[in-house]
């Protein structure tokens, strides 16, 4: 561990201490560095915006992505407090960063009392043995956007 | 398959169909039903706004808890163009609601080049076997914030 990484994760954990004394949510907090510099920073606001999609990562990965003004963190490091939960690691998959520091783990968690192993669980059964209920309907219409996405010649991919 | 299932489902595709066309991002829609009506809704603008988290199932999630006042999607129903990927599967445990229609499968997805069925693969992997590097570190700081939340009398819960 180098002394920039002690410094970000101990901003992360910080991060995580002053969301808990504010009640903005659970006990998480996150950075994103870039070149040495904390581009983008959060912590677990879901009670306090009702938004459950406001975990520290996300806020983190979002607020990053607008200082940098792009939708990708090529070269970006994450430091976040918690091994991150399976909507914030996809969310870190689909952000590219370069790597993942993470202090707490997935079991110290669940140990509190957060849903992050379970859903961890969930996520690896197929579709008709999870706990949430998914049904597939409607593919033929759908399916034609995607033939009209594969056919479109000005599209953004990522 | 019900007529309200077919109303809300084809609004999810033509939210898919509006962002294709509107160049907002990829080819995806998604509403949230509660009681016979239309809480949130939402396409990807991933590209259009600089923002990886911009799924539309996000998005729709998202709107749907403003309007409702709370973080939990009690008793609704997701109806979303395309399976959800890692991330948004992970955002709808969060939420809590009843249960999920898709159209489109993840399969689907990959034909036409998204990373939902990779990142999948990605997240059954132990941490230090997956592609992205995550590396534990600073645990022991980290987890008294942990012990700090279980401590706490007015936390809230979720």
């Amino acid at each position: 561990m180098t002394e920039a990484d002690r410094k970000f994760m101990s901003r992360a954990i910080d991060l995580a201490r002053i969301g808990v004394a504010e009640n903005a949510g659970g006990p998480f907090g996150c950075v994103v560095v870039k070149d040495g510099e904390i581009v983008g920073e959060g912590n677990n606001r879901v009670t306090s915006t009702n938004d459950p999609t406001a975990h520290a990562e996300v806020i983190a990965i979002r607020n990053a992505c607008e200082a940098l003004g792009s939708f990708q963190l090529d070269g970006c490091t994450i430091y976040t407090s918690c091994e991150p939960c399976p909507m914030c690691l996809g969310a870190i998959y689909w952000a590219r960063p370069e790597k993942v520091f993470y202090a707490c783990t997935r079991m110290d968690a669940a140990a509190i009392d957060f849903d992050d192993d379970f859903i961890y669980q969930e996520l690896e059964k197929p579709n008709d043995e999870r706990e949430m209920v998914m049904t597939n309907l409607m593919r033929d219409e759908a399916i034609e956007v995607f033939q009209d996405w594969a056919a479109k010649a000005d599209k953004v991919e990522y």
